[in-house]
């Protein structure tokens, strides 16, 4: 079955708010395995609000409208669901009490627009709304359903999961299962020409590749009639991934991150890491603590930003700062040797490189970026070209450093 | 002139990535005077993409596409657009090269896919792209405009405000001026209450308020023949609310992040200040060293993860560790002591927290954070009750300490 998002709100329309409902809807309906073709914003506007409606019921079963089911007169959502299937708006007694015992209970007297929300359409089921007042609607017209749901997050979310996503499960025969491959250290061009006679001959299950900075995702995703019959579809896909790309395939689950997975890798080796940061300004430690309990793996970073500091809390010698650089192979070798000996630390990490705008020269361009990394007695020293902004290198080093300290860590032995 | 924005990329329609693009498109078409009244969202679909490009060109006089000019074969923007407005697609040497260059640069071999990049629309404008290899293209096609732009925000950001943003403000016969008041030490509502009586008669120009973490800004937008007449109508209004919100105000430019407040506050005085961070792990670090040429402020951060560094990096007194705990105001106040001792910086700031999941008791909640700040001998410690998941607590806290500076900075006789 095919579902269509229409979001309902001029704030959206003006960029005021990010449209995180669209975000977790979607999510909500992949997961439901409904095909989802299309997105659509529309302001509180009836003639536009009826016409996305319109054009939604040419090509989708169930419609999910999100927003404009709120007191005021720009509140249409409801009304022009109501217009567009000739529908009339009733009174709900249920909702009205629960209007007024929601106002009772906060003290606050209830102005006459407020009761606007307890009409419904003729024939649709009305859903409490456990954390505001607009009640949710679900709405059978012919042979497609019209979901409504208030705009607030904190209302649409748990309304969407407690009440319409088991509404949905009844009317999906199909079952839709769907894993990750993330990859570091690989382009996503060279990645794609790796799997080209996948990407080619892809149907069910199908691979969607996208990246981010410094990683290629491949989200591979199943139907069935069930899902052991749906995982049973996936499973060699996976397989087929994880053994073209080999160590460069970090996780297989959605929601792990690269961090984490660096993380997770130093817990089973029982390993700490250290880092110390010049260019990347402590980027590294910052992504490196949002994995929860990281505080096993984790103790000490440093960020040198100034040469004074590379020397004294690293040991940075004055002549390799004076006759090599900074920004040089032998100051990041130098900073991993010091960083490694004053913390102990079994992984050590070390970056010094150019973010500009300003401070490249010919030999030394912007984007020139040294990450060292020390494994025990194992040192390895890489240099990199990034291009792109200020923030752009910044990201791309911090993304090449946990691939670098990962990929060391499983060369080691 | 009209706006339409389609945002193409199956991985929005999956849920996988929340629609960041469309909100920040959205708010500088409004920032340019450009009415949108309808956002969509289409996979990578040769059918659906080229119906949402032929009902846009009913609709709208201006077209913005952003993602689907990739290198991959599910990359079909640019080649629907030619479809649709019966333009051949022609190989741009000057792209060619660029592409040539940025893989040379890395050191990474160039797949055939690439090439594909190199292509545009006959009679389209070729846009650089600045941190990617996907140009960027603006197609005059009747009297209206098709702008395309790369799917990542890094990429498709500063290309839109310095290459499209330039040539929509040809087009527009208004001329539209804004500044930006933002405030940080104080909530919204708070905020919003203050200036009740601008936003009710607002209209030329308006105020449109926007939340972030832990801080407020008011967009101000003035709409005029002339840009003279345009800032005449702009001036009074930023004094009034600069005046009502007085030091609250960090900046009245749309482009100056409160780091880059912090780090020119510190110009000024001809200060430097050090970091030491426990539960935001280098985020204060990092969010400062963003800003060009902070060299000459930002020397050195510790990130004290653990007590035992907090001991060896700071000083921080093993009795003080145990009688008090690691998330305390003494232990706050001994980590700025110490960082202070250590690095001899003018500006000292510690932080530490506890950030969650875990690690949260009845008398020590997770979200409770100790900021601690010394300007020369003066020394401020704060407690703060931060809610949300573990990285909004870290956020907010990052957003208090340099609230925190910054006042303690100006308050500084």
């Amino acid at each position: 079955m095919i579902a269509e998002l229409i979001s309902v709100g001029t704030e959206i329309l003006l960029g005021n708010i990010v449209n995180t409902n669209a975000a977790f809807l979607a999510k909500q309906c992949a997961a439901l395995g409904l095909s989802c073709y299309h997105q659509t914003v529309v302001g509180d506007n009836e003639e536009r609000l009826c016409e996305a409606i319109r054009t939604a019921l040419t090509r989708a079963d169930i419609l999910i409208l999100s927003g404009g089911l709120g007191p005021t007169q720009d509140d249409l959502t409801k009304e022009m669901v109501a217009r567009v299937t000739g529908r009339e708006l009733l009174l709900d007694e249920h909702s009205k009490e629960r209007i007024r015992d929601f106002f009772q209970l906060r003290g606050r007297e209830i102005t006459g627009n407020n009761w606007k929300q307890a009409y419904y359409p003729e024939g649709a089921i009305i859903l409490d709304n456990e954390n505001g007042t607009a009640p949710g609607l679900i709405l059978p017209y012919l042979d497609k359903h019209i979901l409504l749901l208030p705009g607030p997050p904190e209302e649409l979310e748990p309304m969407f999961v407690n009440q319409m996503s088991p509404y949905l499960k009844e009317l999906q025969q199909e079952v839709i299962c769907s894993s990750t491959v993330k990859l570091c250290g690989i382009g996503e061009s060279k990645a794609e020409t790796q799997i080209l006679d996948l990407l080619e001959k892809q149907s069910n299950p199908t691979i969607a590749p996208y990246a981010k900075t410094g990683e290629v995702h491949f989200r591979v995703t199943a139907r069935a009639e069930t899902e052991a019959k749906a995982k049973a579809l996936l499973e060699p896909v996976v397989q087929e991934l994880t053994g073209r790309f080999g160590s460069q395939v970090y996780t297989i689950r959605e929601e792990v991150s690269l961090e984490q997975a660096v993380a997770e890798l130093l817990q089973e080796k029982g390993w700490k890491i250290a880092t110390a940061e010049s260019c990347t300004g402590g980027m590294v430690a910052a992504r490196l603590t949002r994995v929860a309990g990281v505080s096993g793996v984790f103790e000490t970073g440093v960020i040198t930003y100034a040469n004074e500091t590379k020397r004294e809390l690293l040991g940075v010698k004055e002549e390799t700062l004076a006759h090599f650089g900074a920004v040089s192979f032998q100051t990041a070798e130098e900073m991993v040797l010091g960083l490694a000996e004053r913390t102990g630390a079994e992984v050590s990490l070390s970056i010094t490189g150019i973010a500009g705008p300003s401070g490249g020269t010919k030999e030394k361009p912007v984007g020139l970026v040294f990450i060292g990394c020390k494994i025990k007695e194992n040192v390895t020293i890489k240099e990199f070209h990034f291009s792109g902004n200020r923030e752009k290198i910044r990201e791309s080093s911090v993304v090449a450093a946990l691939s670098l300290v990962r990929s060391c860590m499983l060369a080691y032995e």
